[in-house]
């Protein structure tokens, strides 16, 4: 049938895979988010018999579900997967022999492995077992899904989120420190519901002594992400928050006090000791190796303005989502105060801008125009 | 006709009324504007006889163009005005009169005259002629687009709002004072469209000296507003391009120097000498008194930032345009760098907060939820 292998039939279906692969958010890393769903267009304008995703990490692929949940024969049918199968063995056995086994006719891919070592390989398979494949159905936004795992794999570091609760005027707190609540209720919601969608949160030692933040996902859906501090002479309080539900993560200056490192190792935090730069402080670019060693594919960076002036200033901030809160708080603290330009093209520009009300208070997303020079 | 008579026809003609008021905007103050529509309902279902409205200050009023471009008797019909009809005489005659002569049956009103001494009058005076008076219809939108009027007629100063161009993070120039540009052109032609919705519009000396502004509309359609600076030590430099088109008003302090004051006389200035507050600053609230007497309605406030954080201390803020451009300015000048708080709940938050893009930058409005106790 005609009407029902055009690229807008693939890209209805492909949209169902992508929905799929969402479902296995914050479970999956480090694998990527994939989704898969399959279709029988022997009966006529095609009928979806399976869908399946990679639900956790270590478990089954999406592949491999949808092929389970079919429950029969998949023989000539099309399935769809957003990414590449894979066709090396691993916890599981690949998903391109699988789907050749199944025997089906057809796979519809949204974007081939971004590994360069294994891109295309499972396409090849499947090609030369008479499978016919067509590729980079939606790419654009199974790379979106996948933007974090890409990064990792592409270039050894996390996607790295800037997120900050701030006034029109840009400031993070009162010149006192006072901060709670800039924004209300909707939007703090939302900022949960971020960390839910990122492996790791990162703060500065600052905001866990002002805050004492748990980093956690409490007001919203989702799987807690790791948390993780910068915290070089190890000032974080054993009782801080951040450490008490575990997974917690601190990278310490390369010689920290031997009693703060076993009070705070004995409060079950892992402390990764780093090298620090001329002026004392420890870089981004090795934190986000740690972070990429560690098998985290998004990153999401709190705060306060030292720690994400330092990241804005290594060029290593790939999206910034700004909380706005419609007021004004005047000579506060400045969500960017640590950073200084000489001229206005210099400064940082953001492109792909969206904004989108949420409650009293307004989103502001984009990703930084220059390219980052990490 | 039942269906003629019912509030959904009168919403209709009032805001055909109220767009012929908005054709006066820039020539009518400190009149207020208005605009008038005259239908007849003899014939089935309305019909439109004529409209008008008030050109400039010193010419007919709208009622009295409406009656004019009708061209003949208007007997027995309907005449719809956005503001009560004057009953008192000043450069014309009184509207009242006019309407009740010309044989109306109907006046629909948006709202009464703001001027308590005479509010209401003419609406007693046609009632009286037997003239059927239908009152307060889209009262809401017929007080906004003469909110300077009723604020100087009411509270004896004018409708005050801000402006300011800044960055995602509130900053209007960097720490070395560059600012050129922060916002792109179509901002930019909005900000001159803002100025010829005003009728004067301030800046600091600051401003004046840095960014030598003409602060005229020459970016969009238009006329062109007072220019005013504060300046209380006559630091204005006669060559300045805020002098160059005339129409220019400077507030010095009491006694300033008699070389300064003559030099810019004689460049066309008018200076108005003011008194300081015990900090050698001068207050908003005399300012504001000083430009209801000059019958200014609207006043566009543009920076620097001492000047408008000195209005927003003193409550003297009405209503806030920010154009946000997407960049990120670090450590630069805040928007409101003059105020500070103790307490989150002392910020100013707004309130009716819109937004909108304008070209890759976007313009936020909104007023300050706290009432002024200027």
């Amino acid at each position: 049938m005609v009407a029902s292998t055009g690229t807008k039939i693939h890209e209805y279906y492909m949209r169902m895979a992508l929905s799929m692969a969402l479902r296995g958010t914050g479970r999956v890393s480090p694998n990527p988010r994939v989704g898969c769903v399959i279709v029988d267009y022997g009966s006529r304008g095609g009928r979806v018999v399976s869908c399946g995703y990679h639900k956790k990490y270590g478990d089954a692929h999406a592949e491999t579900n949808a092929l389970r949940n079919a429950g029969g024969s998949v023989a000539g049918m099309t399935a769809y997967v957003s990414l590449e199968p894979c066709c090396h063995t691993g916890h599981t056995s690949p998903c391109c022999d699988a789907l050749i086994k199944a025997g089906v006719s057809r796979v519809v891919i949204g974007m081939s492995d971004p590994d360069p070592r294994v891109s295309g390989k499972g396409i090849a398979a499947m090609s030369s077992a008479g499978v016919e494949v067509i590729q980079r159905v939606l790419e654009n936004e199974c790379r979106r899904i996948n933007r974090g795992f890409v990064k990792r794999v592409t270039e050894g570091r996390p996607w790295v989120s800037i997120k900050a609760a701030m006034s029109l005027d840009g400031d993070i707190a009162l010149a006192n420190g006072e901060s709670k609540w800039i924004t209300g209720g909707p939007a703090r919601r939302l900022a949960h519901l971020m960390r839910a969608e990122n492996d790791a949160v990162l703060v500065g030692v600052g905001t866990v002594l002002k805050d004492d933040p748990m980093l956690s996902v409490r007001d919203s859906d989702g799987v807690s992400p790791m948390k993780s501090v910068v915290d070089r002479d190890l000032k974080t309080p054993p009782e801080a928050r951040v450490l008490s539900e575990g997974n917690c993560v601190i990278f310490s200056g390369p010689s920290p006090d031997e009693s703060k490192f076993s009070s705070l190792l004995s409060r079950g935090a892992k402390i990764i000791k780093m090298e620090t730069d001329a002026e004392g402080r420890i870089p981004p670019g090795g934190i986000l190796r740690e972070f990429a060693s560690m098998g985290v594919n998004n990153l999401l960076v709190e705060g306060g303005a030292g720690l994400v002036s330092s990241f804005v200033k290594a060029r290593a901030a790939d999206e910034f989502s700004l909380f706005v809160s419609p007021r004004i708080m005047g000579n506060g603290i400045g969500a960017f105060g640590g950073l200084s330009f000489e001229l206005m093209n210099g400064t940082i520009r953001l492109k792909d801008v969206r904004y989108r009300k949420i409650g009293e208070d307004f989103l502001i997303k984009g990703v930084p125009e220059c390219s980052r020079a990490l």
